[in-house]
């Protein structure tokens, strides 16, 4: 939640991940930070309800990274209000998994263990998973 | 379209993609098959409805996958109306891609050249580009 916006961004573009988990000081995750919320972030307003008008923006991407991350924590820039978190028990089996993802229209799940999270599985890892059991 | 809806699949499984570009004969991208839509498609409806049901479920996640996508075509498989196609132009800046993947909420958009698609951007591929220009 504390933690720098830019980093958090810096970690989903390196990693390409669809998205992060933001846990709470004592590492319980409370939400997700989808990289599309990050991308809406970037665009001014009028430019999304007008796309063509993103030509005349003066703007550059890289003054919008700063203007809209840099010095900010992850807490702010999270979609209000923030999505819930989705998360899986260890023993849930693959259905399970597959179910509560679905139901959330969740890109991802975190995984919970007896001492808090432990993973996380997105929608391809969960296909891969499937497939591999086929 | 008509491909095999299991190939495409195993593809989106093995690449860990967030969804496939789905196009017509001729090559033109029609519509989206995201991952999330096919996790949807391997859990029945009244489990969908109640996930703490997927532990009667007799049938294994391998049959699922058998039953839903074993000699189905793409088309056969995506969700109905199909997502609308987000495409953007070669030369159309980072923000404007920005713009239409945020307004079209969607996971990722097609890059159209003069002789149809060349292309892929994700949502965190556009941050990774973005962040190389800060």
């Amino acid at each position: 939640m504390d933690s720098d916006a830019l980093d958090a961004v810096r970690l989903l573009a390196t990693r390409r991940l669809p998205g992060l988990v933001v846990t709470d000081q004592a590492g319980t995750p409370v939400t997700i930070l989808p990289a599309s919320q990050v991308v809406r972030l970037l665009v001014p307003v009028y430019v999304l309800e007008d796309p063509s008008l993103a030509g005349v923006l003066s703007e550059s991407i890289a003054d919008r990274i700063a203007d809209k991350l840099g010095g900010k924590s992850v807490a702010a820039v999270l979609p209000k209000p923030p999505p819930d978190m989705t998360t899986v028990k260890v023993d849930d089996t693959i259905i399970e998994v597959a179910a509560i993802m679905a139901r959330n229209r969740s890109p991802l799940v975190a995984v919970m263990g007896a001492k808090g999270i432990v993973g996380v599985i997105t929608a391809p890892r969960l296909l891969e998973v499937a497939l591999g059991s086929h």
